[in-house]
């Protein structure tokens, strides 16, 4: 234990005793770990949170408190962060650092945004910062990374991020329309009231950004990486997707060629034969692609108090045993969304002569090549839903033929877009 | 790095130029890691092996020798070593160890047998001893486990740790019989000429034991986890299985409820939905559960030069780093193969009226109910083939009606018995 100073123990402080928060002292107090003890927790009304449930595995002895200068001022040695959120958290954070103490968090948006800087001040300070929680919760894709993947050359990540979207995109392959799981995802507490930062992919992109630096060492800036929101893909999208032999997720994905860093966050549809395809209900799923040893595969419960716990009480005792500085230079990158692929395009159209010469046309002129042409029956005339594939080519050439077929006459809805994944992207089989 | 000294390049030696080790050259040539020097390889008859297409990715400094004692008496600071084999590898790395050198390692067996006695003498003597290579190659589990799920009590982890007899039983599936798979896989040079290691499941036993000492804590006597050969699995076998909504795997598992370990190496009937049947070729896939985090899936190239090439160079920047000497008390303990599960029954008699009930009397007689009797049409009347599925009871007491049942005139080939993985027992869907 490098951080023990004789039989002294390490003093530990839980900012936030929420879900995440109440688990990580309810995992201390059954592990009952030795060296290591829990002095310290800040929230807001402190008075209700006593009455958490999870409130009873905390030792007499640990200070509550609402000033978070009690523990930012104290002789605590770890700090864990439960909270989330760009600011105070940030400035919060840095102070501990500053002031010698480690810090363990699940702030995904904070690392995403701030992950290299802060990780410098920690350096600086001898002290460690560690967040293998802000990633795929229970699932240890980046100590994995970090450690035992070390010696490959990563080019590629693909993977299921954001367990709201698997558990409503799953629940629609099996036949819910989006309104009907978006509410059930609610009721089950997996989705917030506003659920943009999981469907519209900004909580999915912040911990691509946190992949992308610790396994590819590009330093991305999160609002440069294109999103598409799952909100517009429909239960007849998993019809025809069905057909395809495909499923729906959305897919994170970034990869390198040393020149060129892409990344992307997007429904996409993923052949049924591909492990992607595997995530059900609010799994994570991630898959490493390396030069020398090829895919490996890391699955299971991305979010959850216990889940997340593990993960934080995890890299707690890696900062007890000394076991968690592994600080890889990264550089700064810019990024494209480009990634060639066939794609998807659905279309629903007042009938009329002459509407696939036109929507061939304007792909045509984009050098976009058709592949094929779905249709399933039953549709009324004036609201017929059919499918378009195409041959690989990028995601903005077709955008721009869309944006045009989007104001053809026939069209009574916007045009939906998604990219196919390929044999070429599938992990492997 | 906290033993490389002031600007001096930790030097290191290879112990054997095979695949794994000519691997571990050339990722080290191409990644061009700062701070390391490949200064030695030891190899038998080294004039041969400096004709190695690899060996083109050796520095020209590099002393090649067949004098082991040159590396061991040497100043340099780690040994990897990827020979194999108890004797006399141990020794040699006892030796390295004693005097002040750090060990990685891919040694299974040596592991296996020795792990715990070596991993004391490394840390008496300050040094690291790593081998995450030992386990499932390319997949990082031992790290994932060691530094991402040590929060978590794992209680049970399931595995596919062999990738020729998942090669093969995966080929079988496809409707190949034994002989033919095992051909196949000695041609691809995934088998040996003497395959008992792998079909016998030694190699897995070997690896399941290690993991049962960093994953759970308990040191097992490889010896006494009970094994059974895929050789007896007949593509019959397979045709049941799918009418059971299973395939057939080489399933390596052991499980604690804190008193009792259960460990075992078999053959198994594995559901169709469950994650363990995703791994196809020579795959290799862990499952973990933990109490407070559930299951985490990994899955992986098992072998091969390049991805356990990667688990080496990876173990060597952990060591370089000073992260990777995490060590957890482990206590011996005593193991019994004894899982509940319900159990399939394959039987091949001279069909005569009474069968089925000498059969059943033979199965009440030890307390094991009868679930199904599944019978294919079409076998010859004197080579007739059926199946017969118990209720969960435990192997022991399926085995003594076996040897009972294998006695009966009607019988004209061993019966064969494998056990079934259940929803209890399956890892997540």
């Amino acid at each position: 234990m490098s951080k023990k100073i004789a039989n002294q123990n390490l003093r530990v402080a839980i900012l936030g005793f929420g879900t995440v928060g109440s688990s990580v002292a309810r995992v201390l107090a059954e592990q009952k770990f030795g060296g290591i003890e829990l002095t310290h927790i800040y929230n807001r009304n402190v008075a209700n949170k006593r009455g958490h449930a999870n409130a009873k595995f905390v030792p007499k002895s640990v200070v509550w408190t609402e000033n978070v200068d009690d523990i930012l001022n104290s002789k605590v040695d770890i700090v864990i962060e439960t909270i989330g959120g760009l600011d105070p958290i940030g400035k919060w954070l840095e102070r501990a650092l500053k002031s010698g103490k480690s810090v363990v968090t699940a702030n995904k948006q904070l690392i995403a945004y701030r992950g290299a800087a802060l990780q410098k001040i920690a350096q600086v300070n001898n002290v460690a910062l560690v967040y293998n929680a802000a990633v795929a919760g229970g699932v240890p894709v980046i100590p994995a990374t970090l450690q035992g993947l070390q010696g490959d050359r990563i080019t590629r990540i693909t993977g299921i991020l954001n367990g709201t979207c698997n558990f409503m995109l799953s629940h629609m392959e099996e036949g819910a329309d989006y309104a009907e799981v978006l509410k059930k995802a609610q009721a089950a507490g997996y989705a917030e009231a506003n659920p943009s930062a999981d469907v519209d992919g900004y909580d999915a992109r912040a911990k691509l950004c946190i992949l992308a630096r610790l396994a590819l060492h590009a330093e991305l800036n999160p609002d440069e990486v294109p999103t598409q929101s799952i909100s517009k893909v429909k239960l007849v999208d998993f019809l025809y997707a069905q057909q395809l032999n495909c499923t729906i997720r959305q897919i994170s994905r970034v990869e390198t060629d040393g020149t060129t860093v892409r990344a992307r966050v997007a429904p996409m549809l993923v052949p049924k034969s591909s492990p992607i395809a595997w995530s059900h209900g609010t799994q994570n799923m991630v898959v490493t692609t390396g030069k020398f040893g090829g895919d490996v595969v890391f699955s299971g419960h991305g979010a959850g108090g216990h889940p997340t716990a593990v993960a934080v009480v995890s890299d707690l005792l890696a900062v007890a045993h000394g076991t968690s500085r592994v600080y890889l230079p990264t550089k700064k990158r810019s990024v494209t969304g480009e990634f060639m692929a066939p794609h998807y395009l659905r279309f629903v159209v007042k009938d009329q002569p002459g509407i696939v010469s036109a929507i061939a046309g304007a792909l045509a002129k984009v050098g976009a090549n058709i592949n094929s042409i779905l249709q399933r029956p039953g549709f009324p005339k004036d609201q017929l839903v059919f499918v378009v594939t195409t041959e690989p080519c990028p995601a903005p050439v077709v955008e721009k033929a869309m944006r045009a077929i989007g104001k053809l006459s026939f069209i009574v809805d916007t045009p939906l877009s998604l990219q196919i994944m390929t044999e070429e992207d599938k992990a492997e089989d």
